[in-house]
């Protein structure tokens, strides 16, 4: 059992592994940094304010952004899409996001790019 | 056997159903549209340029978004990120995004918002 609320328990559409992926985005800037994975307490934690909380697919714990690397994530409003299984979380990103150092996890890699 | 690129199929991580998610953004204002789900071919299918194409889960087929709607997505740049497990798309998106009618597929369920 988690602490998340019944009510948004209920709409949440969960994957065979019991996690909805979340993505994350500089709430004033508008950057998307990552997208990180949450289970029913990692959602409860963020919700309950202060910092972003993940589920590690890799490490199988729960991960608080920041608490290794001090690149530290403040909640700033979390959503629910319109069919439950992804979630928004926007945030003010102290430092880079990204593990790499850059400032999010899509600096680095341009598939395609339209007329530039 | 997809038409995507060797190098690019390469460095993508798939889940266990051969898809990536891929976070589609509005390329001027930000603004974080909706979540689909590509594989491969999806992928190699938008890399091509034009519109954006995913691959439906829930009905099993290819699926160019717009083509039943008229809410046609015009890609203008797609990224790959640091673990190549999660993909950027930044799109010009016709009308709305959600099937809901609303701009956004995130308009609708806010969870948290800190101080407003």
């Amino acid at each position: 059992m988690s602490d998340l609320a019944p009510d948004i328990a209920a709409r949440l559409r969960r994957n065979p592994d019991g996690l909805v992926p979340a993505v994350v985005q500089q709430h004033d800037t508008g950057e998307v940094l990552m997208l990180g994975w949450m289970d029913d307490e990692a959602l409860a934690r963020t919700l309950a304010g202060g910092r972003v909380t993940y589920w590690s697919r890799s490490r199988r714990e729960y991960w608080r952004k920041g608490d290794t690397s001090g690149h530290r994530q403040w909640v700033k409003e979390v959503r629910l899409d319109c069919d439950g299984d992804t979630l928004l979380v926007r945030v003010d990103q102290e430092g880079p996001a990204c593990h790499t150092g850059d400032r999010t996890c899509f600096d680095a890699d341009v598939l395609f790019a339209d007329g530039r």
